[in-house]
Parts: structure tokens; C-alpha cells; sequence
């Protein structure tokens, strides 16, 4: 049997490439960025250590990319079902005075955090659903953030986008999760540990979330038989104010 | 000093009526619907019983429309102050297979929802920042529903604009409410007792939310001072299950 | 008729004698508090300028307590309504490091809080249940604080109490909402407005809580008609942080 | 270097048995019952299976039971760390009119829930705070219900009670947290698969959480490093409705 699939959309320095590299020790993988910059060295990475992996430029705001997307992921790996899915795109992050947003600030937050996870919810589920003998519950992940709760000051843009997608993930937990589908929303509270963060300064050491330990979270639910999923919990750093 | 004024966006039959009946007993009042059949009667009999109204045909979703409403108002009403602006625009309500939804489908919800509510703001506050005199606190008044707080199966659509929305009014309140603004967000669960719904069958008397008691709640949110504001509050009948 | 009777536990200063001079207005009052020195004035101010109102020593904590003062109600107006039961019950707020509480620090919110409002439920309920022709729903109204929705070090006795509360008017709210009584959970989030919060500094005016306001807010609360109840709502100055 | 500890409360047929199990693998197990029916076969079962374990007799609501019940521990296993604690007690669900209830009813939930994490707490953490070079950050974990989320009609002993639980879980993992030490709060929603269970009847298969499946998750969780840490998770069966 063909070996399964998992896609990662969203992958740059951070927790993306850390969850492709962990699901990339047990399945081939496909990483989905706006452009290869963000993932030629990770799919070198991943295929000169042994695994399978590829890169695809793809826009998730843009329906045609993700499906285009979805087809050369079939191409590459003819036969083999989905057995994991993960939507760990940000972006859309604009902090403004309310006045001062254009249009194009607002709908950012919207566009990339729930229409990009429309599309590719739209493209992985079928997929997802026609995945026979897994080990594992075929699984759809997505990302949120504090501002998935809690919509702060300033991050209208951000908060909308995260808010939505919160609810995307639970319409769909509760549509596909009886049908063998594990859908589940991880709400990222913190700052995580980058490049771009190598320079923030906490009182304590320990203090940004490990991409590493992130992904080890995002396979363990992956990991949970469909008696006894989990659709929603929080990772921050043990000295993070919430 | 020129009668103040309210605004209310989403006006047809049932609750937004209500609330221009509502505020027109002390306001001017302002009725944005997409076509004048919405608001024809409404803004007669408001004139013909001694209040003030215009109606003006608005598309939320088109910010030159939202623009250009606002205008209108400044020109019919030159020099009033802007008392209270209500986003009362339901819409989006689409209810299908996830798998079957058009993109247009899927953001339905958040663009009559959330971008037209960003609209609306982004023309209301500078005209309530700049309310003077008032008895009551300049009120931004957002209307929520059950699917504001919990995404159904086959609802996303309207569960990601909801969601979002919400975010939207705790932003604005945490941003201008120390500005002497009070931003609300009403989470309405049930149904509401309009022509619409006057065919449906329950067990019990008065299950359904009376769109004139909604007014009153609105009302009453708008003459708490700002030392006691309410920032959400639920509304449902008796008998509802929730 | 006989006019109706509000009862109002926890009465001090604050919060408890604004809703009793405001229900006052139209209802026979009773005034729970501990001691007499937390109502004699409050009522004393109320008869002398027309009103009903009678005091009651009571332990809420202790439920021989709660029932000998529900049945000097009875006797002191008799055959009359009970309209609103108001449990403004504070109390149990002990801030210490955790491995410092002594059972009876931890205990001390809970026993107010929650325990408290168990006896004062069991007692009001079937009074409200058999009141009958009352121009407004009778009304069963709770006072929560940040802590019903936030468990803050150092506060475990404090949110543990108020938790159990929300639980409790959430419970409550689906037993005998649908038997038409109004059960409502208010969260005043911040600092009230009275004698011993005077010398409180704040950077902006208006910063505090209006006992009187929020008393408005209850008093609204129990004017909502059966087919559009409020179960839960937030009062917070529109100067604070949340 | 002695073998660490792992402190299970409330272990009889399920979950407790589970977890006991699963963290017996590393760790030596101290297992606390009201019963030793409800420890001895499984202590029996750890030890001759090459694991070590000790059954107490304890009542959680009892603050000397409690004490005396980590003294044993101390001295079965002297110099030994304590790795992680479980709170997995239940105990206080009562479903009935909330007229009927007693007040022993009405308490019985805080009591077995609120009251008994408390003094497991204190005695757990000091015992937590010291111990060093562990291969994992201490835990505490808190066995939480769908309950802890929704107070139901004639559920308010065990909504209290649990809700009053999950105060207890954030306020400590807030102050403790920062110390180094992990604080859970696992909202187990729907049936479990045990004994008492067996004759549930559902329409699909799996459809009971699995015991083992949770030991598995509250394993992952004690496994967290403290860069992220999980404070929050739900566990349904895919099938749950929710």
C-alpha cells in the first residue's frame, strides 16, 4: 500500500516546518507556501534524510491554487490517501487604529486564516474521507491564536480571521467528526520560537513556545482514536500572562 | 440644538423596525436596507406619527454604498449629532453540506455580517467620537445570534461571520469604549415573531423573541451611563433550549 | 392586591441598597443582611419616604437561617407576591498564595457564594412560582464578578464561589425558565463606586461602578417580558481592562 | 536516583485504573480510594507485572485523610519525587428537581470535585514545587466533565462542582505555572467505556470514550515540555453530540 499523505499549508521558519518534519517520520509529506523560498530547504531537508516530500507554490486565498495544488499532490503521490491535513497559515496580522484600516487591512484577517482554510478544507476532505486502513483517524488541524478567543484592541483584522476559522473548526468537528474525521483547533497563545523572534526578551529562559513541541502536540492528536478525540485546546509557555 | 440621530442598518419586517419605531420616539432616525420596499412603510409611518426618518437603499457589502448612506444622512439631518448607529444586517444564512458549498455560499456570512459591520463602523464612530451633549453615551450596537458563539454542522457560513462579528465588537469596545463609546454585541437565540415566522408550531405560548422587546433591550443598552456599561448580553424566549 | 415583594440578600453600602431603593419604588421590600447596622438606615430611608421595607438578620450560609427569613417575609406582608429574589451576596474574597489557605479561606467562597445562593434559590422559588398576575415575569437575579469567568492566582476561593454561582443561575435558569421565571447572572467587572472604594484612584473620571446603575440594569432585567429574557450580561465601566 | 511518583485520586473501575496503568510504566503509582475495592486488583495487577504500586484508603473530602494519605506515600517511597497528580475524582452527580434537592445533595458536588481538589492540591504541590531532575515538568491534572462547561437543568450539584473545579484548575496553573509546574484541566464529554456501562446502547460503533485512550492523552499532557504546555483539552467520541 501506497505510503499516506500528510499536507502542511503554511509553512515558513516556524511551526510548519516543524510539523512537516515530524509527520515527514511517518508519511510522505506535502508543504503549500506562497512561494518555495519558504520551503526548498525543508523539502531537501526532509527527502535527503530519508523521507518524502514536496513543495507547492500556493496562494489559499485563491480557490484554483489550493485545488491546483491538491491535483499535483495526487500526481506526485498516485494512489496513497491523506491521512492528515493541517492549516497552520497566519498571516492577516495588522495592529491599527480601527480608523485608519482600508478595507484590504480588514478583510486580511479574514481572507488568509478562514477563506484560505475554506478552500483547503474543501479540497483535503474529500480526500480525508475516502482514506481506507490508516493507523490513525484521517485528520484536519487548524491553527488559531489567543485571538481566536479574544478580540483585543487594535487587531480587529487578525481577531475576525481567527474568531471565524474557530468557528469553521467546529462546523466542521461537528458535520465530518461523525463521520470518522478528527477535526481539531489548537489555540497557539504566546510567542513561538524563531529567527524573527531570536531578539525578544523574556525575564525568564524557556519563556517562547518550541515549534518542535507544538508539532509533537499536533501529531499526538493525530494520534487519538475516534472514541476519545480532542477539538480544542491551548499551548502557551508555563510563564505566559493569559 | 438639532435632534440627534440613530442610525439602523438592516431593516425589514421584523427587529430592525422594532428598534427605528423604538429610537425615533426620541431620535431621527435613519433606515439603511438594500431596497426601499424594506423601509417604504416603515419610514411613513414614523414621519406620519410626528418622528423624523429617511431611508436610504444601502448594499453593507459595498463601502462606496455605506459611504454614501452616511452622506445622505449628514445632508438630510445637517448638523444633528449621531446618537446611536445599530448593525442589525442578518443575511449570509446558508445552511448545506460543507462539501456542497459555493465559495460565494461561504462568505456570504462574513461578508453581510462582518465586513459590512466593518463598513458601518468605519462610517458611524467618527460621527458618535464627535457627539456632543448627549443624554446617553454615544452606542454602537452590533446584532449577534446563537451561531455567534457556536459553529452547527452545515452552518458555517453563518457561524464564521457571527464569530467574527463578535470579535469585531469587543475590538471596537476595547478601543473606544474608553473613548466614551458603548460598543455592544447582542446575542439573539430564537426565533423572532414576524411575519415570516408566524407559521411556526410550538408547544408553548410566546416561544417566540418579541422583535419590540429586542428594541427595548436596545434602548435600555443605550441609556446606561458609562460608568455601567453592558458590553453582551444574551436574549431568548422562556422556553428556549440552549 | 397586595403589592409585591422584592427580596434582596446582601445589603450593605453598596450595590444591595441601590437595587433595594429602586425596586422599592414599586414593591414591598425585604433586606437581608448579616447585621443590622448593614440595613437599618437603608430602611428606615426607604419607609420614611413612602415605601414598605422591612430587615432581616439572616445567614445565608446557614439554611435555618435563609427559611426563618423568608417566613418573616410571609408574615410581615402577607398573601403578597414575591416578584424578585436578589442574591447581591458577596463575601469569601480571600487573596493569598495558595499552600497559605486554610480550608475555611478556600470554603469561604463557595459557602457565600454559592451555597448561600442554594439556600436562597430553595427558599424564593416557590414563592416565585405561585406568585401570580405580577406586570413583569417574576425574577430570580444572580451577582457575578470577573472571577465567574476567570480563575486568577492567588483567587481560588473567590472563583471557585463564583463559578459554582454561574453554574448554579445557568442550572436554575433551565429548570424554571420554561415554568416562566427569569433567571439572570449579571458579571460586574470592576471597581464599585461606593464609601470604601472612595479614596480608589483612577487616571480618567466615571471609572467606577454606579451602584445605582447597576441597580437600573436589575430593574430592567425584570421588566423583560417571558419572550425575551437576558440570562447572562456584563456591567463594567467603559474604562476598564478586560 | 529514586523512581519517581505518580499520585492517582479516584481510581475504581475506568479512567483512574487507566491512568494508574499507563503512568505505572515509569513511574511508581500511589493509587487513592475511599475503598480498597476499588484499588486492590489493580495494585495487585501493576506489581505483578514488574510495576510498583500502592493502594490508600482516602477520603478527598477529609483534609486529615488527605495528609495522611501522602504521608504513606512518603514513607513507602522515602526520598522518592513526585513526577505527577492526577485528580480524577467524581463522585456528587445527582440528577434531580432542584426543589428536591437536600442540601447534602446540593453540596455533594462541590465537596467530591472542589473541595477534594483542594486538599489534594495543597498536599500535592509542595511535593510537586521539590522535585528536580525530572525528565518531565511536574503535572497536576484535573479530570473535568461536560458539566464544567454547562450548568443543566437538575444538574446543579455536579455543575457547581465542576465548575468550581476549572477555577480551581486556571487559578492554580496561573500561579504555578510560572514556577515550573503543569496545571490540566481535561473536560471528558460523553460515556465512558467501563462496566457500568456496557449495556449504553448507541447507534454506532466507539462510540464510548476508551479509558485507555484518556491514560493516553493524560500521559502526553505530564510529557509536555514547559516551553508548551497544554492547560485546557476536551475528549469527546466522534460521535458525541456536542
Amino acid at each position: 500500500m501506497a505510503k499516506a499523505i500528510a499536507v502542511i499549508a503554511g509553512v515558513g521558519a516556524g511551526t510548519g516546518a516543524s510539523i512537516a518534519r515530524k509527520f515527514a517520520q511517518k508519511y510522505s509529506v506535502a508543504v503549500l507556501a506562497r512561494s518555495s523560498t519558504s520551503y526548498q530547504s525543508l523539502v531537501h531537508e526532509i527527502s535527503s534524510s530519508g523521507g518524502n516530500a514536496i513543495g507547492i507554490n500556493t496562494d489559499v486565498t485563491s480557490i484554483a491554487s489550493v485545488k491546483n495544488a491538491f491535483a499535483e499532490i495526487s500526481n506526485a503521490f498516485p494512489g496513497a490517501p491523506v491521512a492528515a491535513a493541517i492549516y497552520n497559515v497566519g498571516g492577516g496580522f495588522v495592529r491599527k487604529p480601527f480608523l485608519e484600516l482600508s478595507q484590504e487591512d480588514f478583510t486580511a484577517g479574514y481572507e488568509s486564516n478562514a477563506k484560505g482554510a475554506f478552500h483547503f478544507s474543501q479540497a483535503a476532505l474529500p480526500l480525508l474521507l475516502k482514506s481506507e486502513n490508516l493507523e490513525h483517524p484521517p485528520t484536519l488541524i487548524f491553527t488559531g491564536a489567543t485571538a481566536s478567543l479574544r478580540g483585543s484592541a487594535l487587531c480587529s483584522s487578525f481577531a475576525t480571521g481567527k474568531f471565524a476559522l474557530r468557528a469553521l473548526s467546529q462546523s466542521l468537528a461537528r458535520e465530518f467528526g461523525p463521520q470518522g474525521i478528527h477535526v481539531c483547533h489548537a489555540i497557539i497563545d504566546g510567542v513561538i520560537d524563531i529567527e524573527r523572534t531570536k531578539g525578544f526578551q523574556f525575564d525568564v529562559p524557556d519563556a517562547k513556545l518550541s515549534p518542535n513541541s507544538i508539532a509533537d502536540t499536533y501529531w499526538f492528536l493525530h494520534t487519538q482514536p475516534r472514541t476519545t478525540f480532542t477539538q480544542e485546546l491551548d499551548l502557551r509557555p508555563y510563564s505566559e500572562k493569559w
